[in-house]
């Protein structure tokens, strides 16, 4: 699956919500942009980079594309089980991709990516942070 | 139903949105309270009061208690019809009250209120600003 | 831009609600997946074919791939301009198209795209209903 | 705090996500709602008495009446950190009470309680479930 700059595969688990099921008993397409977020957040807390201090250090990294593909879904009483990679990591523009599986499966659900740049807090596209640079595994290569 | 220092009620509709949904096949009970909020932005644009210029002018309106009662339940293809009004305008603290009734009918499914203070940009309590105070109908009073 | 087999285009407008601001400021970005449901939802009823009745007929129409790209971005205060469109109506499959313009402009912020098929209660792929084929303006041609 | 039939406390603990901040830089006070939800989910799954299987056995738990005091919030970055106990256990209504504090404190940022009243999937009030009765605590005294 990673066909990527970087190797490393963070996997992130939470039980579905309740709120976050719909009218068709499943989880509505929206929340899993939610749980990618989720995904994003737990990969950078995991190799220290954690994206409220990067906010902190006056950085932010608005999303400018995301796409996703729905195979099945999941219901309320199962586990969100997220696997998360970087798939490009440049100097502006940072992508990462995503998949949802089936607790205990190889069963792909949702797979997905988002694309981002690095911003300022004014929203001025910057070079990526030195404190990711230090820290981002690929880059050590 | 306005036991209130404001006699003006304000009815807000829009369509039930399916991600409002949940697996019960009706609107998630936390809703309401996104409904409610929808219904206080709509009261203040209708009394020329916009929240979004309070804000620019420096204030918020935290919300610091809320209630709700549920009779009965909104489905997707139902419109949510939202009547809103002031029950307590006070210096320092701002009551809103709701209820949610069944379209083209006197039956309330949810009826509740949200208490908020007024607060500059730091989050410190203030009395409430000019610009409210010139507008809100029950001060003419 | 509808380059499509069918050229009505229907145009949503609605405020933008606080609860779907972030962090940032702005609208969080899976939010617009709601804006697009919602502007789906409205072209379904513009056309006569309410979303509602279809699954009370006893159809579905479950997303199977979305892909949205961020230019700009909305705030609380503003409204949410949302123009939808058919891109494509298969036996089996409908793809809607969306734009989010920066109200009374031309300005694009959000761009994107939904794939569904057409399934029956159990989830199975199933034709579009007749109550669809009849009423969908690209198939009269 | 619990002044209630039962004293088992379950405290369950998550990262604040992103898409539940709003343009005042914290928690939505709607998303607390969703937090009590996850709470009692968490309280349920812990007892053994999985709130998916009370679905799946025909019983539903609808809420009919909620409240919440704000006194804090919490901010992306943050864990959200819930107790979760019960209030009232009678034979068709259910009351839950939670609080959230700021992590590794006593300090309560949110406290509130949710009704319910058991029903059917016909939405008819009926008692509780045996396998509730037989799981929960409270009840073998």
């Amino acid at each position: 699956m990673p066909a990527t700059d970087n190797p490393l595969v963070i996997t992130t688990s939470f039980p579905v919500r309740y709120a976050e099921t719909d009218a068709m008993g499943v989880v509505h397409h929206a929340a899993y942009l939610v749980y990618f977020e989720e995904g994003r957040s737990h990969y950078m807390r995991a190799i220290g980079s954690d994206y409220a201090l990067l906010e902190a250090d006056g950085y932010q990294l608005p999303v400018t594309e995301v796409g996703l593909r729905y195979a099945g879904s999941l219901r309320y009483g199962q586990q969100v089980e997220i696997q998360t990679w970087i798939e490009a990591d440049r100097s502006r523009r940072l992508d990462f991709a995503y998949q949802v599986c089936l607790p205990r499966s190889d069963t792909v659900l949702v797979r997905g990516f988002t694309r981002h740049v690095w911003t300022d807090r004014q929203g001025r596209v910057s070079s990526r942070p030195a404190r990711w640079q230090a820290l981002i595994p690929g880059t050590v290569v």
